[in-house]
């Protein structure tokens, strides 16, 4: 059982538009228990469209998704390319016809000309339309298979699989399981170290069941087993190998959600605590505060940040003593603490939390390399500061220096381990 | 003349890492003057990268990128499928081998034996090496057209592509162009009042010119002529379009350097400006600053920023009267004008610029809709509030609202239009 994208658009070929819509439909086509075994990207072209769409069809697919290239334009050619390839011709669709200029209204205008292209399909399609915008979705039985027209808007996209087709294809496909797929969100670790706390037990995965361990762009470092089919036994073996890596990685692992990241993790601690925040960020410049701030109800919890980039604004801002920064320099672990401390006192919160560090690529001295960042946390029973030579550019100090922030709060808040 | 890209790997194909090399390459290949007709996906299968293979060769493509699978490890098949599908064998690269085992040598460990699959290439492959990790990139001829194999780890395939493979291309196919492109990015305009504003010229376009409008992420809106070859006549055409196009959208383009965000742009001119400038947000939670703070530099001109999410902190931090609260509401012009009038008094800069806002999805009044925001910018000589209802979800809104503060920066730093 098996399925194939075909993605359409000349802005994806010449890398002006990254195609994330096949990325997410690949995604959300596993948990329906679906596998995509491979994915086209053709331009504008009737014929390519076309070819890509009979090299799918050659391997039998339960079903092939054909996404973009529905708008009204000349360029939009899926509707062409989709009929050539099945042999068969568009056929104006009234009740769909109604439906557009119907919508047209609704926003007071009259439909333009041009959209009736919107609504000729291949002959036999079933419109599954799409009250999100004006390409409607459709679907084509060739063999035993489907072909599914999506747009290429990824709002569009995402509304119509979730709200249409994912229902529409496990009536389908009856029976769809999706694999068993454990995951543990491990932050602090790198890959290499991660893999080593754990070979022993990944060299023991039964028949069936894979291993991968996915470095991501923000530092932390998935692990994954998934399991395909394979009996209760198969399935209970993994569970158990499951939590003797947990057991070994302890608090590395900030989440098992695959979906969870850390600062909505520390959002919902935060929120969990009853504590308030506050934050006083220099390298980082605000990014703690703004990955905080990404979820609604911050506002329970979160008092002030400030952005102290220069020595004055930490002093005003943060009481910071000018001697301090004098003897040990803003980069250092006596600044971070007395700017946590300080944020803390002056908001009058429950926590307070720092971090200061070179970004790079200047402003690095011999004693003190571009990576150099220290973070510490403050709370009404315990004070940390912690310290770290952080690899990669300035965009990923900065974002790495902002997670390691979130993720000293995440043990802070969860208290001794 | 065209150009194909396979990427191997399954964790593409469950979505588990965005494709973001075949985007990448496909702008690369684009600015050496090469068009990428169609992208291939499959996942690590001897089988279906021979098929790929195969299916991209039967289209005569000047070059074809492999991307992926060159690890040590047995899951690893890009060499085995290339090879299956040329027809050839794997061969042992003695140097390779050489190079490989030095490599190991100079961090002081043996060379584990799986990674001599990593220098067994199809029979009469040039090996192009790979200074940057252990997988070296090869290439074999294919009739008129060329294969090259290139490692997935994006550092390694961009270093690769940068440093060695692009001289080779130039040298392989003498000639080659780079189509014009003229880019006017813009902010401030929806994508329908942009095409409105300048359609009697774009429907004029000679032929061989092409337009696109291309709404980004973040709320500004790309508008793009290509030009591929055509002569002088059709490329002075185009360019007088271009500052037709220019003339009528004005301050509403913010760079015509396809590269340059917004953020990079104010950074630059804040930098000329001697100015100095302060921050208060509130819905955008810091996002301004940390998207200023993402250039070096930053420090020269961004005395602090204040996160003031509660009234309180407004009050303290910004001087902000809580009769203006009481009266107007933390989401108002009153305030946000004060904000940053107060921040600016506070640090004492020369700038101060404010924002404050619903992101919701909570806090909406039958007065105050979600999206509305309010943001202010206040220099020597100017003061300006504006304010919209920003469509979009919580992190669109908090998104865009921070480019809206930039954007008013921008403007008010460029002075009367």
């Amino acid at each position: 059982m098996h399925v194939s994208i075909i993605s359409v658009g000349n802005e994806l070929l010449r890398g002006e538009v990254l195609d994330t819509n096949s990325h997410w439909l690949s995604q959300q086509l596993l948990e329906l228990g679906l596998a995509v075994r491979n994915r086209w990207t053709v331009g504008d072209r009737r014929d390519d469209v076309a070819t890509a769409l009979r090299a799918a069809l050659s391997e039998r697919p339960e079903l092939i998704l054909v996404v973009g290239g529905l708008g009204p334009t000349v360029d939009d050619l899926t509707r062409d390319g989709i009929a050539e390839a099945l042999g068969t011709r568009l056929v104006l669709d009234e009740p769909a016809l109604e439906a557009l200029r119907a919508r047209f209204a609704g926003f007071g205008v009259e439909m333009p000309a041009q959209n009736r292209r919107q609504v000729e399909f291949p002959e036999g399609a079933e419109v599954l339309g799409n009250p999100w915008g004006t390409a409607p979705s459709f679907v084509v039985r060739s063999g035993e298979g489907r072909v599914v027209a999506l747009p290429g808007v990824p709002r569009e996209t995402k509304k119509i699989f979730e709200r249409i087709l994912a229902p529409r294809i496990r009536e389908w496909i009856p029976g769809l399981t999706a694999p068993l797929r454990l995951v543990a969100r491990t932050f602090g670790l790198g890959e290499s170290h991660l893999e080593e706390r754990v070979k022993d037990l990944i060299e023991k995965l039964p028949a069936g069941v894979s291993w991968s361990s996915l470095p991501r762009e923000r530092g932390n470092c998935d692990l994954v087993l998934t399991c395909w089919g394979g009996g209760q036994a198969t399935q209970d073996r993994c569970h158990e190998l499951y939590v003797a890596i947990q057991d070994r990685l302890g608090r590395h692992i900030f989440s098992t959600d695959p979906h969870e990241e850390l600062d909505e993790l520390v959002h919902r601690l935060m929120l969990e605590s009853g504590y308030t925040l506050a934050l006083a960020e220099s390298c980082t410049g605000g990014l703690v505060s703004a990955r905080l701030v990404a979820h609604a109800g911050c506002s329970r919890y979160l008092e002030r940040a400030v952005v102290t980039y220069s020595n004055r604004s930490k002093i005003e801002e943060l009481g910071v003593l000018a001697e301090t920064l004098d003897r040990h320099g803003a980069v250092s672990e006596a600044v971070a603490l007395e700017m946590a401390r300080g944020v803390r006192r002056r908001a009058g919160t429950d926590i307070g939390a720092s971090v200061t560090g070179i970004a790079g690529p200047d402003g690095a001295t011999p004693e003190k390399p571009v990576g150099l960042v220290y973070w510490a946390v403050v709370t009404p029973n315990s004070e940390v500061v912690l310290t770290r030579i952080i690899p990669g550019d300035r965009e990923q100090i900065r974002s790495r220096s902002a997670d390691a922030v979130l993720d000293a709060l995440r043990r802070a808040l969860l208290g001794p381990a």
